[in-house]
């Protein structure tokens, strides 16, 4: 998809054309640098160095100084071509060894021409395409430096990376500045630990920690999705967490996801800890061939998944090695395939607006281009079957190009938060191959055995990720159903500690989820505590109330205080 | 602890005894048959042969006939000793080749002199002690056959392993009988089945698969066990399944624990599936110091470990792979850990007797003679702490010499089932190793770091175990609260089914777990699968019922019906 004849640039060209001028600037500063490769990422763009000494954060703001001043002369992206022997030979002369590499690569493939770029001093071999000049880059800024190896090889040389974003205006950069700083108050990993959810610990990079808060987060939500399931026909099922290489192979896995998988080994047998449900569930379902009328057959599982990640891409609970999925396949006839995705679509977004998630967005991802089992036709007519549903719930959807699982295409469903980011967040996968793979069966009218077709759905999608997201997307003021704390007391004074416990008590009994200060600390730095760990209401225990039994009530986000009778508050509380 | 100078014979030696009667017959039938060991086991004891065909059941019945053969002719157990190359001919000589073997090794430990056992014509290279003769082997009875490899080596030849039981009298032979008639008509394997509570695969062995109505039992009782531990004052938390093996280092696992993890590696670091949630609670806990205030810090986990274990041993849901504990640990002063111990024992009883094993015994698990960590001194301190909570309660207890964890001492807490198997459940455990090992401290009120106690405890124990020890001893008639089917309504013929269904969407309203038989069978047919299902209630719902809108209701195990309104019924089931 060449984005070239656009009149405006793109986006991905902008970046790319950034991260030139970014090397160009890091060659004034290190004229002996070796240059890696520096692509246009998602959201910006980075490039790759092998550079004299270990940069600082410092240099950021001076190689930001002068990629301003390059920019600013209004230098032409220049296009040359050149015979590949010579461009070698021009590279090996200047000595950018990385490129010599990359070059040979292209001629061993068989190319006899390459291309450079040309922009002011600054020479690099480049596909392009680019911006005309470089007053095009309006909106330029770099973010951060990590490692990383040549070639992605931890075999090779480690280089420096330089990272950075790029807009098409001033406007929007400020608009991501803005996002940014609300994204860092927001920021999952510093509330969790402020609110006292989670953490995590070298012993399992990317697996957390569930402290008792949080993991009353994390089961509150458990237990609504499961009260939403049966309400709407699902019943629950568990399978085992290590089961066999075999199983992998029948299923597909092992041929195309095993990279991502962690495996064992015991009594010369291979077993892999499963990094999805689906397998497991087909055995189950296989175990006998239910009748037509059974079915739709919607088996959830909450089971609790492990994905290889490459520790440098871990990220709290966004980006995780351990997590579990609310799962759910249902098993249908072809005839009530559109029908059960239209319900499971509606169901997910029913699920989104409950947490306050009103801005979602529906994408169609399509058969990957290689990874993919299946005939053509098998994909065709599934994803048709997501199109029709979409169009008879009159959605509108984006198309995620080859991004289908590798086996069936998917709705992806996309949520916006509060800042404006978009998450990715629940699937609704069609799968005719594994029912084929596991010789699923139904016994139909006709008395003969047919086979059912799959729908994998998830609507919170990972656990831990959801909970990532919804904490970003609150600041930590979860919903009411989900807080470990709805109330705290905070006594006045040591002296009223224990008209405080009785209060409590009262409270708890009629299942309010109470807390009390028992600290030594004084009335305003428990208020102050409280306030922080964002509990909704601070109930204050002085003389007054532990006489007149009226209680004083600062609801979070309210002015004025309250005061209450206990009967009074526990209506409120619950 | 030699057992000779008793005047019964102990079963032990009577078992031991058995299996050279065994042996003896064996040889009667087959003269080349080389013999293995034979000893005495939990139960009963084997003998293992090399023989020139395989078994096959009848031959039990033709070797026992002869065992009897021999039992009657009240053939004296005469000892003698010989020089051990002596011996060793003579084994050459007789061509019982693993026998020269076991000989061979005893001389290389230094042995001078070797001793045999002869019964009649047939003698055996043994240390015994035996039975005075043949005649007071009363009640011997030969159970079934099954492979082993000589001395446990799969590399070594395969043998034919025979088993059996002995019994010092034929009154608890027959007692033992009719145990077993009762054992094989509660199998909760069976019972699994015929209720479709779960199942297993060869692609996960020891790992269940929980079908939607076994899923059910399993999370009421988890539902259950946290509602317990709420109202006790734990708090739950969750820690991850894979963690890295510097973990299990530091916990000592790896020294002591490692043959049955399972371990796997990423990016050169090795990592082992959890076998026990204490180190990741540890973990946890180290985070911070907590105050005394806050003593004792009751932390639960439901955490889901994996332990190898051989193919072999597998047993239902009695021995697995996988399963989950009902585990918590609890963390306090030293002052208050016999409270905290009296408290654990407590909640244990309950339980137990909650769910009708009324029915336990205590034992006390001491310091193991091998594996085992820190000081004596620690050790006894630990041991009197529970020995001291037990005196308190007024129990009474066994000792289990050496049976303790690797890391403390430990009451086993044993149910009797309705048949009087005994079955070992919870424990609860005192570790004063893990806190110093993970540096565990809280703040006493001096200011200073203290070391808390912890206490492993562990109620129902496995839930998987818990479960299949529940079933065979309810006979798969599990208490309401655990019922996936409190009733189901039986439409008396198809044209019922609304009807049927009507009453089913209004007793679900009320809460209550209410099925209905939709298939096309019999009335007589539905009934009776549904008692084979164990349904508490069946619901019969023909003309006069859709009309009266009262309905037959057939409770299990009573022979009258009743005809309930809907109101009564909803009243009986909730």
């Amino acid at each position: 998809m060449s984005k070239k004849d656009s009149p405006a640039p793109d986006l991905e060209t902008l970046r790319h054309s950034a991260s030139h001028v970014l090397a160009a600037a890091v060659m004034e500063m290190f004229p002996d640098a070796k240059l890696g490769i520096g692509p246009a990422i998602e959201g910006g763009f980075y490039y790759d160095f092998m550079l004299p000494r270990t940069l600082i954060p410092e240099d950021l703001v001076l190689i930001e100084k002068k990629m301003q001043h390059l920019i600013k002369q209004n230098l032409k992206f220049e296009k040359y071509e050149e015979p590949i022997d010579q461009a070698e030979e021009f590279l090996k002369k200047t000595e950018q060894i990385l490129k010599v590499e990359l070059v040979a690569d292209l001629k061993k493939e068989g190319e006899q021409k390459v291309s450079f770029y040309k922009t002011g001093d600054f020479v690099d071999l480049c596909r392009g395409p680019h911006v005309e000049s470089t007053k095009e880059l309006k909106a330029v800024k770099l973010t951060h430096i990590s490692g990383s190896y040549w070639r992605g090889d931890s075999d090779r040389v480690q280089l420096q990376r330089i990272y950075g974003v790029a807009f098409a205006s001033k406007e929007e950069l400020a608009k991501w500045e803005e996002q940014m700083r609300e994204a860092a108050k927001r920021d999952h990993r510093e509330l969790g630990k402020k609110l006292d959810l989670f953490s995590f610990h070298p012993e399992a990079p990317g697996a957390a920690f569930w402290h008792p808060r949080g993991k009353f987060v994390y089961d509150a939500l458990l237990d609504f999705i499961k009260q939403e399931n049966e309400k709407r026909g699902y019943q629950e099922i568990g399978t085992p967490i290590v089961l066999s290489s075999d199983l992998w192979h029948q299923s597909g896995h092992y041929e195309n996801f095993k990279e991502n998988m962690y495996f064992t080994e015991f009594e010369e047998r291979e077993f892999a800890v499963k990094p999805m449900n689906c397998p497991g569930g087909c055995l189950l379902f296989a175990e006998r061939a239910p009748s037509y009328r059974e079915l739709p057959i919607k088996n959830a599982e909450f089971g609790i998944v492990h994905r290889l990640e490459l520790s440098g891409v871990l990220h709290g609970l966004l980006r995780v090695r351990e997590f579990r999925q609310d799962d759910a396949h249902v098993y249908c006839t072809p005839e009530q395939l559109e029908d059960e995705i239209v319900k499971i679509i509606e169901y997910t977004t029913d699920v989104y607006k409950h947490f306050g998630f009103d801005d979602y967005e529906l994408f169609l991802a399509t058969r990957p281009p290689k990874k993919a089992i299946g005939s053509e036709e098998v994909w065709e007519r599934s994803t048709k079957a997501l199109e029709n549903a979409m169009k008879k719930l009159k959605l509108k959807w984006g198309v995620k190009e080859g991004e289908g699982a590798f086996y069936g295409p998917k709705i992806e469903f996309n949520v916006k938060d509060a800042i404006g980011r978009n998450w990715q967040l629940g699937t609704c996968q069609i799968d005719f191959n594994l029912p084929e793979r596991f010789d699923l069966n139904y016994i139909a009218p006709d008395g003969a055995k047919h086979r059912p077709v799959m729908i994998h759905r998830a609507i919170i999608g990972s656990f831990e990720r959801f909970l990532a997201v919804l904490i970003e997307h609150t600041s930590g003021d979860l919903p009411l159903d989900l807080q470990p704390e709805v109330a705290r007391i905070v006594p006045v004074a040591g002296e009223f500690l224990e008209a405080a416990e009785k209060f409590a008590r009262e409270l708890k009994a009629k299942k309010v989820r109470i807390g009390v200060d028992r600290s030594a600390d004084s009335l305003s730095k428990k208020i102050r505590n409280g306030e922080l760990m964002k509990i909704p209401f601070l109930i204050i225990v002085g003389e007054k109330e532990a006489k007149s039994g009226k209680l004083t009530v600062r609801e979070r986000g309210k002015k004025e205080q309250q005061s209450l009778a206990l009967t009074e508050l526990t209506k409120k509380l619950s």
